[in-house]
């Protein structure tokens, strides 16, 4: 038996929100203070670092659940399975639902509850739950699906990674400039076809990396402080993310049994250009070569970072040959890897 | 290789909260009219209906992740196992860390996280996640041990229940009066040891049931209409119960091939004594016999309903004999049953 992907979904947002929409934003120090430079300069200065040009946002109406559905409806269908037959769905955020203006986490049914009444499945054995571990939940939520199918409890899982950060950023904060909304969805399942997941690798790094990314108050000091927003240290994250992604990887490659000269592609989680340029040389380093171009397709310039949803959406692109020089052939080896809140880093090594 | 529960912890919280403390509430109607009866004739139904006398909350400066913290210190006493051992942290909620007086959902990093950091786990092996499945969540949690550790992934895992409803209720709503705070948390282990999980079963219904449990604003419609609380349609949940847990639980004794005479108790989620009475009756009425005397053990009248934390504190207060005439012997066979927002049940045909 091997466990594979055998069909993905994503929806991009419509709102195209631009680096130069932030001219007019009043952007400060973390203790309240002006920021001393022009927003120009701090634009260009945050697109050198990130790569970032534009990021996605959706419309005021749309919910973290309502785009998870839509990317689920597209996964099952490129799947060609009925709905009624699976057995898990498991959805990974980390804000819940929160509406347009509104300060509360609505996840209260579970957003797998809601995918699953919006998808209109009737079958009761098909367990839905949502799962929460920052940024590497949709790659979890793999390891999680190849658990249930190991142990002998599943066969098709649905897995979402989705997210709206634009809901829950704070306007004073710079950081606020990397976070965008998106949704994607695969479906993993038994299958006798060759290839799959090879091998996986998780970490969670609490010691002293728990609260690198938290929910904390606005940089003006004048907002309530009881409203929170998602919040981080950038520098710290920076230098955890150089010291253990590229070993995690190298980990599980080691675990797979494949050869870095196989390796195909690297679809790593898509928050800065610079770490991620970074962490790639830092892998191949390890085996003392350079990578080779193009084998870590970049989605970032234009979806900024969409936190779960950034893996899944990059493989759906590829997939479907939406993203420029970018294709996968039957055979080929792929490295899923992300890192984010916990601190958790995850890999899979997968062939397509 | 069985898979055993090794070792419990429960927080009970401090602070008693009487149905006559409920006296000076302005209970309402949903539509914002006033409720028609007198507060006393009011808690007295309650009672009659609920059984619920008291119920806890937590103390103004505890958060839901740190009475997951006590309790789960007294799991790993309880096992005698080194911390460092863990393989997984499952941290089982539905609200997160809502702070007194305020009215988000912290739930980044998340609690598995904190509780993780709390303990001062260094293992990075050690993996933590939050799972969101109503009340159902710790017997999910326990399912998610077992999948991992049939698939080979690990031989340790901390499963918690843990919250805090006092932070998310309408006061203005009678159901109020239900909710209370708690924390359990349970060691769960392959063991060459007899006994342990003989079956589970696991249903998710969504099609007409997604919102019996939901997130919605106050009675009071003078209130903010963005912040909202928990709410139940009590009638319906009421008659699902009935119709979906004994049948559940049921299938589950089936597939664990063990005698109806063989069960000693029933650990069922404690929502509604009257409820709970009624699903205990059809339980047994499927194997044409009435409950025996004491099967079904009940701490409702004065822990009310801590949502995830009823069933492993309800298991953890009957081995270490703190229920009056409730104690388990080596060889003893339970079941765990759960019903709650999802709307999901669960259960698990278990050798003590």
């Amino acid at each position: 038996m091997h466990i594979k992907i055998t069909g993905s979904g994503s929806y991009i947002p419509t709102e195209i929100v631009t680096n130069a929409d932030f001219a007019k934003h009043v952007f400060l120090n973390d203790d309240g203070t002006p920021f001393p430079l022009p927003n120009e300069t701090i634009t260009e200065k945050f697109h050198d670092i990130t790569g970032i040009q534009e990021r996605r946002y959706v419309t005021d109406n749309l919910l973290t659940s309502d785009i998870a559905t839509i990317a689920s409806k597209k996964a099952l269908e490129d799947a060609g399975i009925d709905p009624e037959t699976l057995d898990y769905i498991i959805f990974a955020h980390n804000f819940g639902n929160v509406k347009k203006d509104a300060i509360q986490t609505d996840i209260l049914p579970s957003l797998a509850t809601r995918v699953k009444f919006d998808l209109r499945i009737k079958n009761p054995k098909c367990v839905a739950y949502d799962m929460l571990f920052g940024c590497p939940g949709w790659v979890e939520g793999v390891i999680q699906a190849q658990a249930f199918i190991k142990a002998g409890m599943a066969k098709k899982c649905l897995v979402i990674g989705a997210e709206t950060l634009s809901r829950v950023v704070d306007l004073h904060d710079r950081d606020s400039m990397i976070y965008s909304d998106g949704a994607g969805a695969t479906i993993v399942e038994a299958t006798e076809e060759d290839g799959g997941i090879l091998a996986h690798e998780t970490a969670t790094f609490t010691y002293d990396e728990a609260y690198y990314l938290y929910f904390g108050n606005s940089f003006n000091k004048d907002h309530d402080p009881d409203v929170r927003y998602i919040k981080m240290n950038g520098r710290k994250i920076y230098e955890f993310a150089l010291n253990n992604v590229p070993k995690a990887m190298a980990s599980c490659l080691e675990k797979s049994g494949i050869s870095i000269n196989e390796v195909k592609k690297v679809l790593i989680h898509q928050a800065n250009e610079k770490m991620d340029e970074a962490i790639i040389q830092r892998f191949y380093k390890i085996y003392k070569q350079t990578p080779p171009e193009g084998v870590m397709p970049m989605s970032i310039h234009k979806l900024g970072n969409s936190s779960v949803a950034t893996v899944p959406t990059l493989y759906d692109l590829i997939v479907n040959e939406k993203l420029d020089n970018q294709k996968l052939n039957k055979g080929d080896v792929i490295i899923f890897a992300s890192v984010g809140s916990g601190m958790n880093i995850n890999a899979i090594v997968y062939r397509y």
